[in-house]
């Protein structure tokens, strides 16, 4: 499949890694590539630049976002929460319209300090932002409330039993996405949480997933829904 | 041991009368005794008034805010969100100074339609504002991530094997209360979260669990952590 990802950060490598891995026709998309190529050190996190990232994923090309969204048949937005809405407008609508855009951005002010706020909840959400600025393209809300490397191995914890959420106003396309999710990268529990809307559930959960984090010492955790 | 709860609905109900149908010496507080008593409509989600229910646990005795604080070794906050501060104010920060607060009150704003939004959130959160209100009182968020049933009789879902969160600034005071749930409850498992600031993670989670309520069909879940 011909797929677009937006950022060069962890999770865009994450996801790029493992898809272009798997046999998939892949480009990144950034703002400036030049400027990108040239950071080579790594993040805040011990994380590698993307330049030294991609001499280990020779498959895995870099354009602009514009680049990206032309070559893709399905889009993936795996940018910061702040350049997301500014990444997608670079890339231009008409190279978005009518295609799936998988957004897993979490929009986090870290203004105020650690650990960080959010920059948009409670009566409104990024990925509501997103598909009222791009009416025409297939958001589908997922992937946001785990750490990046379980996004791509879920059956890396817990035999894979604890689950993923997806949101969205399109029904063919959340259940498209599902069925990718589970071929792409093993996920074997989603939950359809309805409309853009409830992405305001799954981004307000970072605040908890943030506390979590500190007080298990990893990211690398997840949770499974009882009932 | 003698208990004071605020609060005649669900969760003042589940609360008191588990308690007290285990030997403690329970008084539940409100605003108007009188007015409380004249109610004997069920309310919008068919739990039944608090005069009928009381019928069945006779034990469970009802007092003013001030009579359940003053009787208190321990007080539990089981208002609504809207009705917490203001209820607190009313019993008197004599009655309530030095005790162990268990705050479960929920910021719900229902004034934009349904599902509610929060009334406080993202840099703030109720925990908070009763902490700073009451200064002397020894605050410990927790139980406001599951519905009222299952607050008190975990056990009823997967073995008990799922989790709850407190959150507090007074470390001696989280841990008596994380063995009160243990005995009195049946929770196996509690992560602290740290201190009152990450009542904001499970308060923010709300929206969330409203949204896998409408999902899953049932209020009867909770979330299992696997790491």
């Amino acid at each position: 499949m011909k797929i677009g990802i937006f950022g060069t950060g962890m999770v865009g490598q994450a996801i790029s890694g493992k898809l272009a891995s798997s046999g998939h026709d892949v480009i990144v998309g950034t703002r400036d590539v030049a400027s990108t190529l040239a950071h080579t050190e790594p993040n805040l996190y011990g994380f590698p630049a993307f330049s030294v990232w991609q001499k280990e994923y020779p498959l895995v090309r870099l354009g602009t976002f514009a680049d990206a969204a032309r070559h893709a048949e399905l889009v993936v937005n795996a940018t910061n929460g702040a350049g997301a809405l500014s990444a997608l407008q670079q890339s231009g609508a008409s190279n978005l319209n009518g295609k799936i855009l998988i957004d897993i951005s979490v929009p986090l002010d870290f203004s105020r300090g650690m650990p960080p706020a959010l920059s948009v909840c409670n009566t409104d959400s990024l990925g509501e932002q997103i598909q009222r600025a791009f009416p025409e393209v297939r958001v589908v809300k997922t992937l946001n409330t785990v750490t990046a490397s379980l996004m791509v191995d879920p059956l890396q914890l817990a035999d894979g039993e604890h689950h993923l959420f997806v949101s969205g106003n399109d029904a063919a396309a959340k259940a498209q996405v599902a069925s990718l999710l589970a071929a792409w990268f093993g996920w074997k529990h989603i939950i359809d949480l309805g409309d853009i809307t409830t992405a305001r559930g799954t981004e307000m959960y970072l605040p908890l997933w943030l506390r979590m984090w500190g007080a298990l010492g990893t990211g690398l955790f997840n949770i499974r829904v009882v009932s």
